[in-house]
């Protein structure tokens, strides 16, 4: 692995082989949170895996994350198996183990894309002000992974002065919109995409107004555009939305879509997340 | 397995031991769709799995499956893995071969619930006929499974008689809104409501208004209510809510929610699906 002129994500996700579909791995600090690594993060390594994959077919469209167990600041072993290789379609399992226990698994589909009729039903939100008009977020507490990203919030995000004065005041919502690019500026992909899917604060945090504790147990991103539609993309900034739907005995559900600005819908992507009061 | 007082859905999800956590289970012909079983029955006879297994923990919050190939109708071999037990949090690995190919494979997050605040963002739609006020769907050429089911759509249905008269008529949305339960009637658990996760006609049929082929690679569903709210509902007609986001490139996304009769949210679903022109 250079170092020199590399992205810290791709330092982050990068693999060394040991054998066909065998991998370690190690976490980077750049992208810690409060607990081991962000997400995002660990689901771009482990999607990384089948890309780098000798027998990848096409491209991702899915990937279904679960973050098992705490994460240490250690090398993992990653294993990446096709366990299912049809003529245009390919499911994977791809597990990461810390001291011989599972930490995290992904399972995935990949798929060779066709031109076909195709429609968005989605609305994309208009009248948004473009991110050079909003300032990234900047909060010296955050955990170290909000660093990497540059982050220029619409609306719905933590109100921390006024929780401060008046305390916790809970919303009718969890809505959030945001500009999110990586920082430093890197050439959107796969991997970043896969990463960005999890770059959105715990819904719970808006909707309540304050910090309580919480992990993502699973998520799911389905990846609607192609490399090179990503390519295009380049490093410019993309339009994340996010709500949640129910919160209800310890987990709530979380959705969100991500967009070009130009208004081409590249992901959607939900998770459950496990909170406490 | 006895036939006698047994409801096609437990026959169809019937699970032969051989080890532990090793199964044989069969496929059933009242949940046949057009090729191999309706993929709602695959995801309970893989959840079911799990349910069965000594080691399970607590309910599940979670399930993904992967619909790997397709399903010959005849025996399957299930593996069924706890990869990772914590606390209260559990990860499951089930994967289902026949003739020693990978067929179909699921993960699931199973969890302890807990009391804790809950909330519900998502709107209960208001002003809705009851199911004894519509009728159950009728038409002879359905594949089997639509038999299991009674469907009653309040909207969001193809149009067969206009598309006969008029052609195909595009749509500009592909919502649909029914009651649905379990034909015969079933007291609703967990093994029915991940059946009832994928019993929403595939979207590109509304938005088109036309039938085109097409086959979930992956849904992943996201149970809200616990064991006892389930139960309580019985066999009662539930709410089902669905649409699409996005059609590109050969595969479109579906999310749909499951709310009971007086407007409690029960699950939460998502699934790719490939369709052709």
């Amino acid at each position: 692995m250079s170092t020199m002129n590399t992205h810290p994500l791709d330092e982050a996700i990068a693999l060394t082989e040991t054998a066909p579909g065998r991998y370690t791995a190690r976490t980077h600090p750049a992208y810690a949170n409060a607990v081991g690594p962000f997400g995002g993060v660990t689901a771009a390594l482990l999607l990384n895996a089948a890309l780098k994959h000798p027998q990848a077919l096409g491209e991702p469209i899915s990937q279904t994350v679960h973050f098992a167990a705490p994460i240490n600041d250690d090398i993992l072993q990653i294993d990446a198996n096709p366990v299912r290789t049809n003529r245009s379609t390919q499911h994977w399992l791809v597990q990461a183990f810390q001291q011989g226990h599972l930490v995290a698994m992904c399972t995935a589909v990949f798929a060779v894309r066709r031109d076909t009729w195709s429609a968005v039903d989605a609305r994309f939100p208009g009248n948004l002000p473009p991110p050079d008009q909003l300032s990234p977020l900047q909060w010296s507490k955050q955990p170290p992974f909000t660093h990497c990203y540059d982050l220029r919030y619409i609306s719905g995000m933590v109100s921390l002065d006024q929780a401060m004065r008046d305390g916790p005041q809970e919303q009718p919502h969890a809505e959030s919109s945001l500009w999110v690019r990586d920082e430093p500026p890197r050439a959107l992909d796969f991997s970043s995409l896969a990463s960005l899917c999890d770059v959105f604060f715990p819904r719970v945090f808006i909707r309540r107004q304050r910090w309580t504790p919480i992990g993502t147990v699973t998520m799911t991103s389905y990846f609607h555009a192609d490399s090179q539609t990503l390519a295009q993309i380049g490093s410019a900034h993309v339009l994340g939305c996010a709500r949640a739907q129910v919160y209800q005995n310890g987990f709530f559900d979380q959705s969100a879509e991500i967009w070009s600005a130009d208004g081409e819908l590249l992901a959607t992507t939900h998770q459950m997340v496990y909170y406490k009061d």
